[in-house]
């Protein structure tokens, strides 16, 4: 395998890693606020921000997953725990054996409106302010071109 | 606070829900593949690009922490685990009390190789191969930007 590995040039190998390094850190650094400032992981904000984009809140199961790139354990999983805490409910399917749904509750909505204007101020100061008008528009085709690849690749 | 809060343009949102959506997907899937292919997680190979990164492939538990936004009681706990594997050991500090150091092992360095031409694959056929030259130049420049930013923002 080795031998024919396309290795990637001195100027890749610069730009992803600093991409790389800009997902950890970003990434890392908009989880721990929201944490702080709004008791929400980053995988509930994720989850949340989903639900408010789907009609009446609710998602199957399956779909939420691969919208996320979750393993399904792991969306069961973390799912069950944002029930407890009254974020979601699990919705059976009573015409469809073939999954159950996810609902964002009145409280999940709460949260996710709570968070949402100290995190936009997060994504400013961290992020879009040090991005010129053009690079961001660069980043949004790049972004949505990949996604669009990635997701017939799973299809 | 929502009255104050600079929410984003649509332009802005669409291009930050572009990006936000390419690190989920981008990041879900190659951590798939990397655990399907070289049963290594995400975590395990950040941490193992940072260690071979680094002089005797050695660094402090709180500065590989910083480098990589996680909390310390996640880089202990996963740390731990990865010693239990082999693939790097905690080594005691006896000069200065403030910190042990964790160094990569040979099997360490030998699990991370195998797994580099598959990973470096991956990247080039999910991401790269879609990517211009030129975006990957901004992507790079922007990425560099923001995380000198994040660098500075921490001390």
């Amino acid at each position: 395998m080795e031998e024919t590995a396309r290795w990637l040039t001195s100027e890749e190998q610069h730009a992803w890693r600093s991409f790389v390094r800009l997902h950890e850190k970003l990434g890392g650094r908009l989880a721990r606020l929201l944490q702080t400032q709004s008791k929400l992981s980053a995988a509930d904000f994720a989850v949340l921000v989903q639900l408010t984009d789907v009609p009446e809140g609710r998602q199957r199961y399956q779909d939420l997953a691969r919208e996320l790139e979750w393993e399904k354990s792991r969306m069961s999983h973390h799912i069950a725990r944002m029930a407890g805490r009254g974020l979601v409910v699990r919705e059976e399917c009573l015409e469809d054996a073939r999954g159950a749904f996810v609902v964002i509750t009145a409280a999940g909505r709460a949260a996710i409106e709570a968070a949402a204007p100290l995190h936009v101020e997060a994504v400013r100061s961290l992020f879009l302010d040090h991005v010129t008008p053009a690079e961001l528009r660069t980043l949004g085709e790049v972004s949505e071109r990949v996604v669009a690849k990635l997701d017939e690749d799973q299809s």
